[in-house]
């Protein structure tokens, strides 16, 4: 049992906001996040795929394959962007760490499995150095 | 399954000494952690939580409360501390960086359940970034 | 000579856009960063004073004070904000690392001078862990 | 259940060449790693080990002694080398990160069980700071 | 005055020679640096620019620009290279840290100054974490 | 003009106390540093020399030298030592990250001098990663 792992960095700007819930209810549950005009964050991503040694080239994956496919998948999307107002998963979900971490467990699971060979085993979703959100699939 | 980390540090001083053991057997086994005026570190702690993600904040636990239960139940206890001669559990437990993080564990367990929703994970302690213990319970 | 430094972070969303340019031009000058949704960046500051040690407190300034005087005048105001459109000398300044360091500098160069024995020294602004800008005032 | 890790670093050369190959697949595959006069890294190294809490010490094991076990097996073999010509086990096998997770859990492996009490957990070898590789045994 | 800087990696394999001395001169000089088959590093390169806030863009320099020269003049000569076989200013220089900052300083220093606006301060090479030098040029 | 350098650790008790104050004024200056059970740190050191590189060798000085001058000079007086209790020059003088940055300076100026070709430039201290200071000497 091989994992191998890729960090990358993204940098997004966010807010917490639940359109069911008064203006008063959102500052009391999300305290500053609740600003609507947003504020942002450097997020490190780390996307961690587990499979055999390859014996001819001692991969588990092309490690430029899967930069090229977090390049793609999410930063092509997610950075430099406003996460509420321009990544679709985000409309209607709140952006937090844990549902980043889901999302991009989702936007890689299915071409990391369709390359054969390898599968997603987890994806880490620092917002900070101090806080993080690690997602491994429903039945992981 | 999803994961939620929070990382915090605290400051404190401690020593290695086992007062069963000769001086010449406290300095054989724990060398220059034997010195009995003590030394110290800064500690990095990373708790973690795991449970559902609530469908209409998105949070599997908040931050901020989080974040105010570490400060409540163990830096108010160790930070600016000799582990030593002022934390209740290390009067007879010498402090090495697994039994901080078993003692985490214990002071943060009950009131993560106790909260509901979510439950404590994993406990890291470093107690310099080249060394670190982690600690997930008895039955994990 | 002695310089004393306390980092401080923030984060914050921000764009880069000049009004009097076509949409064009901003695009071609400030590329990703012209997007007027902004995105944003965990910021991390240092904050440098210099003075004489004091013989009996062995501070060049208190941290505790330097701390909060960073927090009064800077993180209230910068903190979880989207810069441009939320913080006064952003309203008609691009807030690039170059101006927030600046800009750092101007809200914290009369206070500290005001407590006297130090003086503020530089600011040092990290957009992200590979950029960042310093500024030591106008005759240093 | 607890993890005790100790992290080590080595600078060491190497390059990626299957022999079997043509230059040009050789290009292909492994891009500018194939470059055969070499490149290096600052690789960094986590070595976990798992077990009881010794009672008397509060040790899982000695960490001087877990140094020295590493700095025997394999820093001392590793650090300032060309891991292709100088470390027997790639001579034939490529030095991709995954291969030296598995070459440092096999050196480490039975040293760690042949001193009681603990057993070898976990290995992770860092290339980059982006870029590492975990295992932990064929049956973990 | 204020300082841009921009931070780049780049991994690449040396050693130390000095073809008058003998082995063992070259031993009791280098040590283990002295190992002909070559160690690497992952170096960490601050490239520091100092001039004028542009007042319309907010840029002393254009990062994005800064970054591809680093690219062209620097990383793509030494990146995953042997600098003392493919380099041409190590053929006959040792790279050491200090030689390859006065390097790096003398590659970009001309090109930077070309581009108008803006001069090269300072170029620090990180070896190591640990190990780092910082040139100014001549007259610094 | 080229600058070299090394950075070192160590741990270390202290606490901040004025023995010409009563307690309550001594709370109140020095706040949590003030419990004289004391408490400690993982200090950094970065030790910074200045002087023309050895056109033989590519030295500005041997790294190894430096090295071990730190360890003989500081470390092996500093690490796993609380600074109050068994450190000389700190009988009287608080150990403040200002005193402990002129004090590391006073150690090392004169045998880097002895030595000759090179001489101290800077000593900077990191208390945590977020205070540290540096000296320079009286004159510089």
């Amino acid at each position: 049992m091989i994992l191998l792992t890729r960090r990358a960095t993204f940098s997004a700007s966010h807010y917490y906001w639940n359109p069911a819930w008064s203006e008063e209810r959102n500052r009391e549950v999300f305290g500053r996040c609740a600003n609507r005009n947003g504020h942002g964050h450097n997020y490190t991503l780390e996307v961690t795929v587990t499979g055999a040694i390859d014996g001819v080239s001692g991969f588990v994956v092309d490690l430029k394959w899967l930069k090229d496919l977090i390049e793609e998948q999410v930063l092509s999307v997610y950075d430099h962007r406003h996460l509420n107002h321009e990544v679709p998963e985000f409309a209607k979900l709140i952006p937090t760490t844990e549902n980043i971490a889901v999302s991009v467990w989702k936007r890689l699971e299915a071409p990391v499995a369709a390359a054969g060979g390898a599968k997603l085993s987890r994806v880490r979703v620092y917002e900070t150095p101090d806080i993080f959100a690690d997602y491994s699939g429903e039945t992981d």
